[in-house]
């Protein structure tokens, strides 16, 4: 089995596994109780959060545990809506976002909330001096991610951090679950950032996990109201063990981090040079500017599902971009939004790699795409 | 050690956290993935739904994945209150819901709705004619727990049922999170009933997983929007892994449960019967309509927390009432809500109990209490 599609999800480090499990073993108290099981449960929490903290560079204080992306997305748009409502009611997201952030916005729009959808360039870009045009008085919190996950643009957060450098009262809010691992930390974690989110299952942790930076200071309604934990921010029994075993496989995907990504990086520019020479292929990735795990491409003429079970039968797979939408048959949102239609946009795949492809991998990926990309000629034309 | 802090947490079974390592080992897929990794994902993920629907006696598209009894509690109030705002903005919850649903009526309330915290007996039950005197035509939800985290008290969801009988508009939710497992499923799934929130840490499960109920056919808004998992009811890439963990513990936790609850029961009675004897035992929980698992009581003139040390001297763990409020040095909201107040209300401490505690334990507790209250008589004195 060959598995690009680690932008859906990957596999679980075996040594963030045994993380979990000897802490479910072993660590059985709840971080709230007052005995010693409470208190070994709340060190072993702090100690997650401050090394997830260090490898972020950011104060212990300023990351808080969530359940995921989606998790962190909403609370970052909620809270930051239902805290600021006195102030203004307006929302800038951009018009490629996940649907964990589209969605949420769409649905504030609900509640008496105002958005827009930032346009982008056709290449995948947020474009910034018409992101710049949408900012009123009433703007409140503006939302673009590092990464986009249907094609893998990195999007102009120093440009859009700019923009808002004299705008304090504008929240800024980073989607990074696709930019964390795969492109450098300081190209997100930018000084004017206020929120950024970030999911476990998508660097080698668990489901189920993720994490939300929010610089000190910063206040915003919690989405999960109870018993008080993570500093009253974000109330539920902590998962311990999901989230040391977080903090393990985090440790882990950034060690020779430039080394491993630079040989993503280069499996990806094989599968991409070698691409570039079939006449029917549209790519909508490129290496500068775009995630070096990424690259979405398309055989004109033929559906994106298509191609996903082609390679499917020779045990390679892939996704028809997000997998989210992945079985909804409709063309991926990002392309729509870049202006991309009718079959060029349906017939988008997408091909994330990861430090643990080899280019074994990608030499029989190659060999198989040269025999789907025949057979399809075949019988398309 | 002698874990008595069963309300807390539990220990996952270890069969429960096998089925974890396994699905987190070999089912790699992304349940959203259009290829083969993603249909196996999906049919362990509608096992694991359908297994859990089947112990409950519901229907398998009636049960929707979380990460916990807080997000579950989150979701029914802050759901139903956004999606039924044109209809009434009035919630009625219970004064001894536990934080989760009572700190979440309370933010509502500074976004427009109108929350009223119906009254208890000094017993500790919802007092229902109370209840029913606060129901109004804007009423859209009505919220009680099963049994209550603090003292175990079982709460009079029959009569609710029935006093909203013919008031098919009003939303009724139950926090079921101490009541599964602990008193019989036909005791909380009752017709009336629309919405119920279970925690799997609680009856053996993952921590960071839950699931609630939705009587189908009935509406709210989702917590978290994004991909469209969970039939676009709940959105984030699935925690299988924990999913089909908690399927499994619920399984194993509802096999023989007259027997196991019993022998809690009968535990339990012996405690409860041994501490009636020392006059200054102040008992808050009884046998009749109380939880099988949960003795609350209190040494008069001593605080809950000198006791649950000198317990934990003895490698006893047990808890000041709630695991959430311990840290706060409060007086258990429910004992306030009961009007117990001063120093009786202070001397709480919670006992629960598990299937997997034994006889010889009670018997080790007993004879630690009697050193420890025959210590703090003197000292106290
Ligand atoms: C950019 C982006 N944001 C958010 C999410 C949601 O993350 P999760 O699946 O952990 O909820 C994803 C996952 O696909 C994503 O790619
Ligand atoms: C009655 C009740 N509801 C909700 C919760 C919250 O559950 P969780 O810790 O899974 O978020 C608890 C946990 O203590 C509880 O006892």
């Amino acid at each position: 089995m060959i598995y690009f599609d680690n932008s859906a999800t990957t596999a679980i480090y075996p040594e963030a596994l045994r993380t979990y499990t000897d802490v479910a073993t072993k660590m059985m108290g709840n971080p709230s109780s007052l005995h010693n099981l409470g208190t070994t449960a709340t060190r072993l929490l702090d100690a997650s959060r401050r090394q997830i903290a260090e490898l972020l560079g950011v104060g212990q204080g300023e990351i808080f545990f969530t359940s995921g992306g989606t998790e962190g997305d909403n609370w970052v748009l909620k809270g930051v809506a239902f805290e600021k409502r006195i102030y203004g009611n307006h929302i800038i997201v951009s018009s490629i976002e996940h649907p964990a952030v589209k969605n949420t916005a769409e649905w504030l729009t609900t509640q008496g909330f105002e958005v827009d959808f930032a346009p982008v360039t056709a290449e995948g870009f947020v474009d910034v001096p018409a992101l710049a045009g949408l900012i009123r008085d009433e703007t409140i919190l503006v939302s673009v991610m590092a990464v986009n996950n249907e094609i893998g643009s990195i999007q102009p957060l120093r440009e859009i951090a700019e923009l808002l450098a004299d705008k304090p009262t504008i929240g800024f809010h980073v989607d990074a679950v696709q930019g964390l691992n795969k492109i450098p930390n300081a190209d997100f974690m930018l000084p004017r950032v206020d929120f950024t989110t970030f999911s476990a299952h998508k660097f080698h942790g668990p489901r189920g996990v993720g994490f939300v930076y929010i610089k000190s200071g910063k206040r915003l309604a919690p989405l999960l109201h109870g018993g008080g934990q993570e500093n009253n921010r974000r109330s539920t029994t902590e998962n311990l063990a999901g989230i040391a075993a977080t903090a393990k496989a985090l440790r882990l995907a950034l060690t020779d981090f430039d080394v491993k990504i630079e040989r993503v990086r280069q499996m990806k520019e094989i599968i991409f040079n070698e691409l570039k020479k079939h006449e029917r292929v549209i790519l909508f990735s490129e290496m500068e500017n775009f995630a070096p795990n990424i690259l979405t491409f398309g055989i004109r003429g033929v559906r994106g599902e298509v191609v996903v079970h082609a390679f499917e039968r020779h045990e390679i797979y892939i996704s028809t971009t997000s997998a989210c939408s992945s079985k909804k048959n409709a063309a991926a949102s990002t392309l729509v939004a870049m202006n991309v239609h009718g079959d060029a946009a349906t017939s988008a795949v997408r091909i994330s790699l990861d430090a643990s492809n080899t280019m074994t991998e990608i030499e029989s990926f190659l060999t198989i795409f040269r025999q789907i990309y025949a057979e399809l000629e075949k019988v398309s034309h």
